[in-house]
């Protein structure tokens, strides 16, 4: 009997739903993605409304969970689904619930694992975690965290996420919430990070960070020959900014070792708490290699004490790009079976 | 037979011993304490004079050991003697040694443990962590953490050490040196620190950083009335700053309120990473009651996210000052009788 888990990640546009096996491979993966709820479907944040699109979801989700299972034992009928594992923004690993989660339109906490739980109770296991805390499990899982008791993962996407491992499990903390790195301070009274707060770890560090700081270093220099000084603020992005750096842009290379210093001195203040064996990187900006280890490294080493040099490993994640999001996910039913 | 722990301490200036039972009851203290070998006793900093200090103190302090044991034996014949717990500078629990001790005459990584170990083959365990980490364990075992699972220990001495608990364990890390929240960067450039690094958490919150901030804001408000200005900086301490405070000077108030609003940034950077259930504060600037909590509970909850906001206790230690050293050093053992 081949043991496979539901690995389910409910992003802000599309929500993935594909079946991984116990190795991390993708057996199956839902295309066209289900698309997730909006925020504009529930225009006056009424709570009738918001049961209202749960409802049509879990049904549309719970179709497609029924129909990825049926596809993979038509291949193979010796299968058996050990359990489903969820990404969600604002997920809570303890309760399974899904709270006040910015970009859904969903009202309050939603009971989201004890609901897909029901449409399947012949499944051992639901599990729900917030996203990056389910990358940071298929890191110890089936990537380059195997066999590490204590490790960090950042994913650099849009905004900054981290999951923290510790004595070879995830902290959730005292609530489920725990590893929101990207919501330290790292400049007081810096930039308005998207939480409203300021001086934020991921206003500086992320997609959207790089972005930014591309204004500012071409504020400071007045540089009109930088192949980035032509493209409006709404069309930069990280990716541009890399081509540029690859080119020989000044002002494209300022902007990485400027994301550097500041992630390096982020990263050094995790290792003051956690003293981690290594930090994985994840996502997008991360792709952008050495222009981002270099000067993260540097930095993280001048920030630390001396008893903590030259001992913790920055690596590029071992997870595949297009795939994380689910065999992430997936890595929750595996964790799971076993504690169990 | 009742079950009893040594508890030792090892400050840069003396060594303290004790025994303590289950209940965190001190039934010896050895009055006066021992002297710790100085740095200046090594000075030319060799490996033969460091050698001969170690074998001095690991003598002297067996033997204070062994009459400890016998003193309380002589009370109450049916006692068995479970460990030895010992709170040292740079203390790494994993390998039991002291490594690099900054404040003690000895070179490089000591065996310590070990040494104490061979002289009482007959105790079950010799374990070392460094002071903050065992008077977290000690405020899990005896104190106000009790039944919490995730809480973080900060005491706030001459430095600013910590002790986290995860999953109801002490976060060691990779290498066994975790928890040192005193040395993450909460002033980008700011004040330079014990470490030679520079805006450390420790530099601004802990007693010593406390009386900086008088000379800052004296300096600012260029007050000849505040009682505060009368004082060398030599002779000036956290408990006169607390004694102006009482009397309304407002110098000394706002030192508090600096020194919380930062320290309540700080500790937000901690709950971003752990979701800790409490924050205890031991230590003599903690003694400064609501001078020092209100405003760094204020600050807190002002750099947390919405999902964290008061839901984290900002507590006092319930170890007591003149024996928590002690008392937290003798957790390490029954910490240890839990685990096997």
């Amino acid at each position: 009997m081949k043991q496979i888990a539901i690995g389910i990640d409910i992003g802000g546009t599309n929500t993935a739903i594909g079946v991984v096996d116990r190795d991390g491979n993708v057996l199956y993966e839902k295309k066209p993605q289900l698309p997730t709820p909006q925020k504009k479907e529930n225009p006056l944040a009424t709570e009738a409304r918001s049961e209202e699109l749960l409802n049509e979801y879990i049904s549309a989700l719970s179709g497609e969970i029924k129909s990825a299972i049926d596809t993979v034992k038509q291949i193979n009928p010796q299968v058996e689904v050990v359990g489903i594992g969820i990404g969600a923004p604002n997920g809570n690993y303890y309760s399974g619930t899904i709270e006040y989660a910015p970009n859904l339109p969903f009202i309050g906490v939603v009971n989201f694992a004890k609901r897909i739980q029901e449409q399947f109770p012949e499944i051992r296991y639901v599990k729900l975690s917030n996203d990056a805390n389910a990358a940071a499990l298929g890191e110890m899982i089936y990537g380059g965290g195997k066999g590490m008791k204590n490790f960090v993962m950042i994913t650099l996407g849009t905004g900054l996420g981290s999951g923290l491992i510790v004595n070879g499990d995830l902290v959730y903390g005292a609530d489920g919430f725990a590893g929101e790195c990207g919501h330290t301070t790292i400049v007081p009274n810096g930039r308005v990070c998207g939480c409203g707060g300021v001086g934020h770890l991921e206003a500086y560090c992320s997609a959207t960070g790089i972005k930014r700081t591309v204004f500012e270093v071409l504020a400071k220099y007045n540089n009109s020959e930088s192949d980035l000084a032509g493209i409006p603020f709404n069309d930069m992005t990280a990716k541009l900014v890399f081509d540029a750096a690859e080119k020989g842009d000044p002002i494209a290379r300022e902007v990485f070792e400027i994301t550097g210093e500041l992630l390096g001195r982020g990263l050094a203040d995790t290792v003051h708490h956690l003293s981690p064996e290594a930090i994985f990187l994840f996502g997008g900006a991360a792709a952008a290699g050495e222009y981002i280890f270099k000067p993260t490294k540097e930095s993280m080493e001048r920030h630390l004490l001396p008893v903590f040099r030259n001992k913790v490993k920055i690596l590029p994640s071992e997870l595949k790009e297009g795939t994380s999001a689910i065999v992430g996910a997936s890595a929750l039913v595996w964790k799971e079976l076993e504690k169990n």
